[in-house]
């Protein structure tokens, strides 16, 4: 750890190798199961402004033009993330930038979209973000995350278990959040624990209005494909939102 | 089981006389732990006209009442509820009458709160009761409910074990709602398990704006008295949810 409390994971080279062989990493959006989910509840993007907030290799960015998107700025902490997606884009409509999500300071009312991926869960000032957010939105504007499940985030030891022939997970800790240490990718990797709730009650005490709450597991179409995933609908792993800033 | 689909489990003699034995039953709304939360999401009481859906010994209803409410409509399915909070109210301006709650059929904007503890896990109907919600409160009228928390009522075996020093809540078949057999105070209780999304999204698509949303678990001070509450925190037991009629 250093003086600046915020972890960036994703320029430790040992994690960056393995987040890259990901199939999300490799195959882009379309390697990510819960896509269909989350694309379903963006709006038309035709003509908006957009932030994407943890944008990593700018899949988002470069999907939002494609989709008619004004314009884009992805954000991102990490600048082997921000190197990678500067490389695999060509478009002038978008803009990439290092900015710790944390502290970052976004104009007011710039933005017709913010959208996330699986970046907050990592932040510890999840408030401050929002508040920001919700501020750089116009009115109206919408938000769109996904982020790890409370499930998923929330045991002292997140791992399947077998007892009495099932595979159970291994709940507690449900109620207490904060920091959680895992080794994935990577050993030490901090995300910070939230219930629904809290997660919720911030986007509404930031002005927005709750459109959409998805605890994401596969579709039986994605279980035919990849069995192995069956497990997932026992413990969600995402969670899925969407928000109006009213 | 009848040819009538509702659960009654409250006429049961057996389900009764436990029933009648919880704390919450003799004591009331203090008795149970988490009434101070859920009169938190209140709104000022004084004259509004009030509908506590499973209002089993009237304690809300008369609660609502000292606080000013003008009238209040218990409903309830079970007749013994029913018998007894007829015996403990001598107040013309709250009535009881007989419902299922799968069924009720509430005319249009005459309440401007519905309210209802620990009911609605019971209903396999429950969109159609939210949609006849709706319709019976004013605009800008309120919901203010508690339900078993979806991970108390998701497992195939609820009960904590042990493993590795450790109490684990054995989590699974999250998003597989439907039907869950338990013994609680009396054998074969059914109640339908549904996920917080499932909760919030069907308020949503019925007009209601989701307000708070509250993943309950007991206090540090309540944990002091009762320290074999604490496990409760590791798994909440109820959610309490507040919505605003748009």
């Amino acid at each position: 750890m250093t003086a600046n409390p915020t972890q960036n994971i994703y320029d430790d080279d040992a994690f960056f190798a393995g987040y890259s062989r990901l199939p999300r990493s490799v195959q882009g959006l379309d390697g990510a199961p819960e896509w269909p989910a989350l694309r379903a509840l963006l709006p038309d993007l035709r003509d908006l402004r957009v932030v994407d907030l943890g944008c990593g290799y700018g899949w988002f960015c470069r999907f939002a033009r494609e989709q008619g998107a004004a314009e884009v700025l992805g954000l991102d902490v990490s600048e082997k993330m921000l190197a990678r997606a500067r490389e695999m884009t060509s478009d002038p409509a978008i803009q990439y930038q290092r900015a710790d999500l944390e502290s970052v300071a976004l104009p007011d009312e710039i933005f017709d979209l913010a959208y996330s991926s699986l970046a907050l869960h990592y932040l510890v000032h999840l408030d401050r973000l929002v508040a920001n957010v919700s501020r750089a939105l116009s009115p109206g504007g919408r938000f769109v995350f996904s982020a790890e499940h409370p499930l998923f985030t929330a045991p002292s030891e997140p791992g399947w278990i077998e007892t009495a022939g099932r595979k159970i997970w291994p709940l507690d800790r449900y109620l207490d959040e904060g920091p959680r240490v895992t080794d994935w990718l990577a050993p030490g990797v901090v995300k910070q624990h939230r219930t629904i709730g809290t997660y919720l009650n911030l986007l509404i005490r930031c002005g927005f209005r709750i459109d959409h709450v998805e605890e994401w597991g596969p579709t039986a179409a994605q279980i035919a494909a990849h069995p192995q995933w069956a497990v997932e609908r026992d413990r969600p792993p995402f969670l899925l939102v969407a928000a109006t800033r009213v």
